[in-house]
């Protein structure tokens, strides 16, 4: 991306969000038409006076709400603004055109209300009560762009303290797309994921996701880096840094406690999945000192860890980024419209990793071997075939854990 | 309305209800086919990487928000269940139908985006920590069917600690539509506001609003009376009853200080204005031994404090009431999609009594001497003419303000 193009895009981006001045509306599903046509009394339905027999038979039995409201189809994206892209702490007004943008692509791969709640709140409680609180008139909940370790006691909290389903787009979603397209690559590279040695760059909720789904997916060699290097046990106990899900990380990973940073961490290994929220980190040396066909997965946004001419030029085979464009877009846009459709439709609470492992299979699967090759390793966020193959493998998960039980 | 009927228009609303499965839904305002034709090249707009660049101008001038997101037509309606129609406490799901059929008649009457935020909170506090919460992505808050008084509290708080204007349509709306109402039937049966008595039965949100619009109309003859009767100033002295709100009204109202129930309070009124909330509270009896050319407003809903027929026989001379499905609806849907235009339009914040007293005037202005009767005293709710009217009234008065300072 040369400078001039970047400003360019800069420019369009801004041109096109001052001309729309939002990029979604609520609107009325009955037309004006309908609703004030004396002759067709809609009005006194939908509204006062006879709203009121349908207020009262969801009280009676909030179940309906479910029926006879939105509420089957909305999901709230919920967003503090404390970690946006690779920005940072940018607020919550800074974070409404992601959100905005979210939920475009909700509504448009997924058919979902997707309301894009950014909040001043930035405390774990806080927002905790706030969510609790916005349940009535949800289905699910999207979790977005919330600083970790934080927001992932947030997601666990919610989790068990909601009765609605909670993804964490950050931590799921980014998962399950790049295993996805980790399943694709080493198909093209002819290596097993239970013999390729992973580093992590990135601790945060995409990388602590990808560490559950690589476990899950049965991968053996696993390091995860965060800005302080190599995460090991016992690395952390005497310094302030530890946390809860850092420390999960470092009991369930790296047995040989490889130390140092991304430099000494990167050597030998067979997979690079980038996940830290800074442009630029690698270089062209450390993907050299990869292992032989290496892979290379730079999906920090905006700013990928490397940009995949460097990476292809120092010796790469096959390398993805987070955004759409460039060839494979690892994205976590893949996957949330249609895995939050199916928890909709089939009601389902909780995606446990076995079942994120199955949907990323899934996912994988419809690049077929006919078409896969290095600049085509995943779906189009677009492809038809996603909400179909998403939603039979997680009914067909739950049927499973159902008759297992 | 014969019960018959009654069960038809409840299975007409159910069915209705069941077959929509929501009324209002979120839209993106670009099409699929905009978004991922790779010639167009707006998905890297919308979503990451390029819209980071609009998060970023974001971040750096928060109101920037107005210009590149839906943040300027977005209004949160915020309910939380304590006091649905004349249902009562009935909880945030079933508060849901009527909330989408307010954000109904917001979208199609005033082109607002209103969220239907119905939450499972009831404590004042909690409710006004939420609404700061939410307040970045919404240019104005409408409050809707809370229980008084803890909700005029929790308007008077907002309205202080927020930076987008806070409209409480069960006091405002209800207040400015029944004013204009009480306008145009005075001129039919030749009275003046000044010299006329006003029983206002209902000492809720809307009763406090109508008491405080009449005092500023310059209704000089005003009595409220709750479920306990006449309210005068002492009566509550030494009971748990008192309220802030109530002892305003004491102290400004009733200086004669007349006691005791509807039945004697009614006596000799020339105006009742019902919002108690209960259906069927006014009997013929008491009809009649109000003035001559006694105007009846019965405004609760869904069932009005006495039905038209039974007014009209007992000898009113003028009847509304708050439903579609009688002549006359005085129903503050009248109001608040072109008062919340108008504040969003206008970047308004506060609006006085006295300007609350205009746009009830300039509303009432849109029925011409000639089309004037006792069953057609206000516009529809559909009035075309609703929404320039009630902008320019709030524009000049502000305009007047800012000069006056």
């Amino acid at each position: 991306m040369t400078s001039s193009s970047s400003f360019s895009r800069r420019k369009d981006a801004i041109d096109l969000h001052r001309m729309l001045r939002g990029k979604i509306e609520i609107e009325s599903r009955i037309s004006p038409e309908m609703i004030f046509e004396e002759g067709k009394r809609i009005l006194d339905l939908i509204y006062t006076p006879n709203v009121s027999y349908v207020a009262a038979e969801i009280s009676n039995n909030k179940e309906l709400a479910y029926d006879y409201t939105s509420k089957w189809n909305n999901v709230a994206i919920v967003c503090d603004g404390s970690r946006v892209l690779g920005l940072g702490n940018i607020g919550p007004e800074g974070a409404i055109p992601v959100i905005e943008g979210k939920s475009v692509l909700f509504k448009s791969l997924g058919g979902i209300n997707a309301y894009p709640l950014c909040i001043s709140i930035q405390d774990k409680e806080h927002i905790i009560a706030l969510v609790k609180a916005i349940e009535p008139i949800f289905g699910a909940v999207n979790v977005e762009d919330i600083e970790s370790p934080k927001v992932l006691e947030i997601v666990d909290r919610l989790q068990k303290e909601l009765s609605i389903p909670v993804f964490h787009d950050d931590q799921h979603g980014t998962a399950v797309i790049a295993l996805a397209a980790l399943i694709n690559s080493l198909k093209l590279v002819v290596k097993d994921l239970k013999n390729t040695k992973v580093l992590v760059a990135g601790a945060g909720s995409a990388g602590y996701g990808i560490f559950k789904i690589l476990d899950a997916a049965g991968c053996r060699e696993i390091i995860v880096a965060d800005s302080h290097g190599a995460i090991y046990e016992g690395r952390d106990e005497e310094s302030n840094r530890n946390n809860l899900y850092k420390s999960e990380i470092a009991r369930r990973t790296n047995p040989e406690k490889i130390s140092g940073n991304l430099v000494e961490a990167i050597r030998g290994a067979d997979i690079l999945i980038g996940v830290s929220g800074k442009g630029g980190i690698v270089t062209k040396q450390m993907v050299q000192s990869m292992s032989k066909d290496a892979i290379v997965f730079a999906l920090s946004n905006p700013e990928p860890e490397i940009y995949p001419s460097d990476a292809l030029t120092a010796g790469a085979r096959i390398v993805a980024t987070g955004r759409s464009d460039f060839a494979n877009q690892v994205n976590n846009a893949v996957v949330f419209p249609s895995v939050l459709r199916a928890l909709l439709d089939l009601r389902a609470k909780t995606l446990t990793e076995d079942i994120l492992v199955g949907i990323a299979n899934a996912i994988a699967s419809l690049v077929d071997a006919a078409h896969l090759k290095e600049n085509y390793i995943v779906p189009k966020v677009n492809d038809p075939r996603l909400l179909p193959v998403v939603s039979s493998t997680i009914k067909n998960s739950i049927g499973k854990q159902v008759a297992e039980a």
